[in-house]
């Protein structure tokens, strides 16, 4: 029994997620919002939103962004917008699962209403780690075009230590940079260590950004404060990866002359391929676990 | 007893590079194809070709390509053309030394009938693998530009393990992608495997092709041939750092829409100042060595 999927808008991470959804007999792919995608993308069950029957839908792919606070959606591969309302929600079937990158209150509220299973993918811990991955990979290559010096024996200081910051540390660190690390409990800050890296207690950053020529921000809350900022040498560059507005004084950096850059959504850009397989093997298995 | 340092053209490399010879007191820095320089490099002692007392020189440095087979000079700090002939070189006192990045049968030739020390900076062990760490980070640069996949688990096939290669195969190991190198010597064949990494014969290139999305070539011979390219996957992209015309097939990879790259200078592109770091280090060491 073939299961009908509906992937509605989407970048282009969401080709290699349409490419392996495909692949897959048990599903019916069904795309809306990618008339503009080349004829060489083959086989393309290409509909408009109101050609689709969402009643028989059973699973729902909505773009990482998820909706805007009126159920807008954000769209790539076509010109023309598309609105997912409180109605439309209501008349999918109570089985079927909607799939977002990330959540706002407008979509918990219509899926909570139609009593339909929203799955925020971002949320996920084996996603965020996945996804740190490319992550990490786009700080360095903006760690290359934005300095004159290698990454290898460059002063790189990461402020946080969760699924980003550890990777991030752990990558850099690879490629021969003198990593610290800040963070605020002590089991990071042991683990930190453990890992041959310098510890630092995230209320001390301040004192120790005078020794930094790369500041990886992971925390998103203002953390890099003007302080931290004052003492950085004035060739170092911020690279923020937090999500928006990132945890930078912003303002402070541009006044001080320092480099400051508030990086988005890395994985699409360095590598869209990785980042939609990332997407299409976690909700195969997702969709796998329910059907058990 | 200070000494009297030339620094005859040269690309922003040499920033750095004068930079660092200026700090130090013993050199009297005398700059020569930088007038296009921007006012902020303060302190400068620039003059013209013609205005330089050759005799008076302890040391020339010249650009890292040397002269060309005229004794034409590459300059990009000036619109004026500087031709060091050989009666110019006739001119210098015995006990000067000159420092180039490669020499040619020209420069060898001149020096050499002047009776003065050349030393082709980049020819060295420790310059060539100083060099290599950003040569490296400028292969990881291009490898995330012209993937859409992340360095992390793409299959990497890197052919030779000279100093070039064998950072280039650390670094890309580091990063997590799945490495094999190719290599001549059972001896280098034995480093490899130690390193945790796949060895291949080198005349077994074309065998192992069909598994790889990087191949990095370092050796200066036609050793990637139409074989070795015929069996790559379409999407593999090849970057060659091996010096010009590079070791690729460039014309078969193109035929068959492979995306082959030949990577010049890329220390002076991704980190010019420490690559203008490791050449003012080596040529203080062999200043201070002389002098003892």
């Amino acid at each position: 029994m073939s299961r009908q999927v509906a992937v509605i808008g989407g970048d282009a991470r969401y080709l290699e997620l349409i490419k392996i959804l495909k692949s897959n007999d048990d599903n019916e792919v069904i795309l809306c919002g990618f008339d503009k995608l080349e004829q060489g993308f083959t086989g393309l069950n290409e509909v408009e939103l109101y050609e689709l029957d969402q009643s028989k839908l059973d699973v729902v792919i909505l773009p990482i962004t998820g909706t805007d606070s009126s159920g807008n959606i954000e769209t790539v591969f076509t010109d023309k917008k598309i609105n997912l309302n409180e109605a439309w929600f209501q008349k999918l079937k109570s089985s079927c699962i909607v799939f977002t990158g990330i959540s706002n209150d407008y979509l918990t509220n219509v899926t909570k209403k139609a009593g339909i299973t929203l799955v925020p993918l971002l949320d996920r811990d084996d996603v965020a780690i996945y996804n740190s991955i490319p992550t990490a990979e786009g700080a360095i290559m903006m760690a290359f075009e934005h300095t004159d010096q290698t990454v290898h024996s460059s002063r790189v200081m990461v402020v946080g230590f969760g699924r980003v910051g550890n990777t991030v540390a752990n990558k850099f660190s690879a490629l021969g940079a003198k990593v610290s690390v800040c963070a605020r409990s002590i089991r990071d800050l042991a683990r930190i260590t453990e890992m041959g890296l310098r510890a630092i207690p995230l209320h001390e950053l301040s004192n120790y950004t005078d020794d930094c020529d790369i500041l990886i921000n992971t925390i998103p809350s203002l953390v890099v404060t003007k302080e931290a900022i004052r003492n950085l040498p004035t060739n170092a560059v911020i690279i923020d990866l937090a999500s928006k507005p990132g945890g930078t004084d912003f303002d402070f950096a541009k006044k001080r002359g320092i480099n400051a850059m508030l990086a988005r959504s890395l994985p699409g850009i360095v590598a869209p391929r990785t980042a939609g397989k990332i997407l299409a093997n976690v909700i195969e298995q997702i969709l796998d676990e329910e059907r058990e």
